[in-house]
């Protein structure tokens, strides 16, 4: 603290008061202060490396997902760690399973384990004791989404955007009553695609039916359960847009007779191509962001401190079936 | 090592022998050292466990496997999260992607970052290494593969007599050109697979006929082309078996026309019910072998110091039609 005042040319109760938040202090001294800090921590940290990588040997990462049952994350992981082993290190990997006390459970944990970065996949909760490793020299990239009260480069996919297409396929067809099928809504990614989904049906003219919208489907047989309480409704989807791989699982298995729905999820599946009819998917790479995020990571370890950036990715959209199909009972193509 | 001496009643000189494993050291003199570097070990380890409790926060195991990206690993390393976040533990996980270096640099990492234990899916090579470190205190387990030279508690699937089931499946539907596409033969498992590939042709009469064998399939392409080469053979089978979910994935990518092959795989897969005709497979549950080797490493963590277990879990053999397909052209049944 008496360093960066003495670097910074203020008291150590400004540099206090700035390291804290507190009001009252000039954006310029802020700045000053800033800068002392990330010089004096960049020095330490570099200190503080060498010695770490004598006493640990591997310099090692951490990264922090979701869940690392769900396919997305494993092959993120596994494009991580690849990244990572081109570059001598070792990645150090967790589940937050959405929780925010776990998720700082699994970050204190790998930061006592001083790894030289972070990835991490953010639940919904503030993510602004991060700040206080962060000014210790750890370097933290978000994927997937974004963290709040946190500005760190970040890399998403075109998660509205992509949504708004899907429906708008299903539209296309002919379908008017299209349920949306999604997650928890404080998932950032999942609140994004459900916006994308209002914007489709908003251009088309056609007010969302809240009967027709689920969220807070974190299962398979969630998913299943809503799917098949949906079709007992009066006047029941023709289409369904799932949010997410697990969702869409779900849907498939409560699919079946009578007569399938029109059908687009996001995110692909393995054998998506061969089911009957072949599963039209919003394809995101999970190898592609793991692979950008670790990049950024490695290049803010190597010392590059430039403002944060936001990268996102492209999806595709996998036209094969499924969104294209109409039941009998389905609404004349309009 | 003075310690341990005393403790032993024997010379420095001699623990040093001991230790280093040299050769004119009675079997008695080398069990009392033994006990007393295990006593004593012990005690440090308790001592090492309480203060790095202290220093590191939240406790941690380890767990090593093949290659996350691989969904049987992936939802085993989920599972033992699962376990160990239920006793106030944090998860390190990497993978080797089977390399007995990378195996030992992400081992090396783990202890260094003084995890309590490892859960270890073991490569190929030799683990006398790990003595070191489970003198150190680290207690190890190892699943889905015994590791060679190291006697530790380990969790594995009947894979033998398992795949000697599938294989008499398809002997029992006709077929007696039936191929097996295996990964590498130095895998533990692999070799265990396809000796029970052997034992079922072997009980029938059958001389296994080595055109139709094909190790070292690593991923989905690599299968898929030997299996679209097996196919152009003069004499080709009709039906193979696959011995792991990856090799599976391949081979469905060339089916397809000419009329299909009679199929069974190793591993069940995310929507094999709705393929058509839908897979037939063993089924193995990463879920409960990740568990069984998690609950056995905490009762080693928490001080028992019983003789190694070996606990095998049985497979599930699920019918679905692939395994009960036969070509136009295969032979008559049997």
């Amino acid at each position: 603290m008496k360093d960066v005042a003495r670097a910074a040319g203020v008291s150590p109760m400004t540099v206090s008061r700035v390291v804290s938040g507190a009001p009252g202090v000039t954006p310029e001294t802020a700045a000053r202060v800033g800068q002392a800090v990330r010089k004096l921590g960049y020095q330490r940290n570099d200190n503080a490396r060498s010695l770490r990588q004598k006493n640990l040997g591997t310099s090692t990462i951490g990264l922090v997902v979701d869940d690392l049952a769900n396919p997305f994350y494993a092959l993120m992981a596994r494009s991580v760690e690849d990244e990572a082993h081109r570059r001598g290190h070792v990645v150090l990997v967790g589940s937050t399973n959405d929780e925010p006390q776990r998720e700082r459970e699994v970050i204190a944990a790998f930061t006592a384990r001083q790894v030289d970065g972070l990835i991490l996949v953010p639940t919904s909760g503030s993510h602004g004791f991060l700040k206080r490793q962060m000014a210790g020299g750890t370097q933290v990239v978000c994927v997937d989404r974004p963290a709040r009260g946190l500005a760190v480069d970040t890399v998403t996919v075109d998660n509205r955007a992509a949504a708004g297409r899907a429906v708008t396929h299903l539209l296309g067809h002919g379908h008017t009553r299209i349920a949306y099928l999604g997650d928890r809504y404080d998932i950032w990614t999942q609140a994004e695609r459900h916006a994308g989904y209002r914007d489709a049906l908003a251009a088309h003219g056609i007010p969302e039916d809240p009967a027709l919208v689920r969220h807070e489907l974190r299962s398979q047989p969630q998913a299943r359960a809503a799917l098949a309480a949906l079709r007992t409704l009066p006047d029941p989807p023709t289409a369904v847009f799932t949010s997410n791989d697990v969702i869409t699982l779900g849907v498939l298995d409560a699919l079946g007779d009578p007569a399938p729905l029109g059908l687009v999820g996001f995110d692909d599946l393995p054998l998506a191509e061969r089911l009957t009819p072949p599963l039209t998917v919003v394809s995101q790479d999970p190898v592609a962001l793991g692979g950008t995020a670790a990049n950024l990571l490695f290049s803010r370890i190597a010392g590059d401190r430039s403002a944060p950036r936001s990268v996102v990715l492209l999806t595709r959209f996998v036209i094969r079936g499924s969104g294209e199909h109409r039941t009998a009972a389905g609404p004349a193509r309009g």
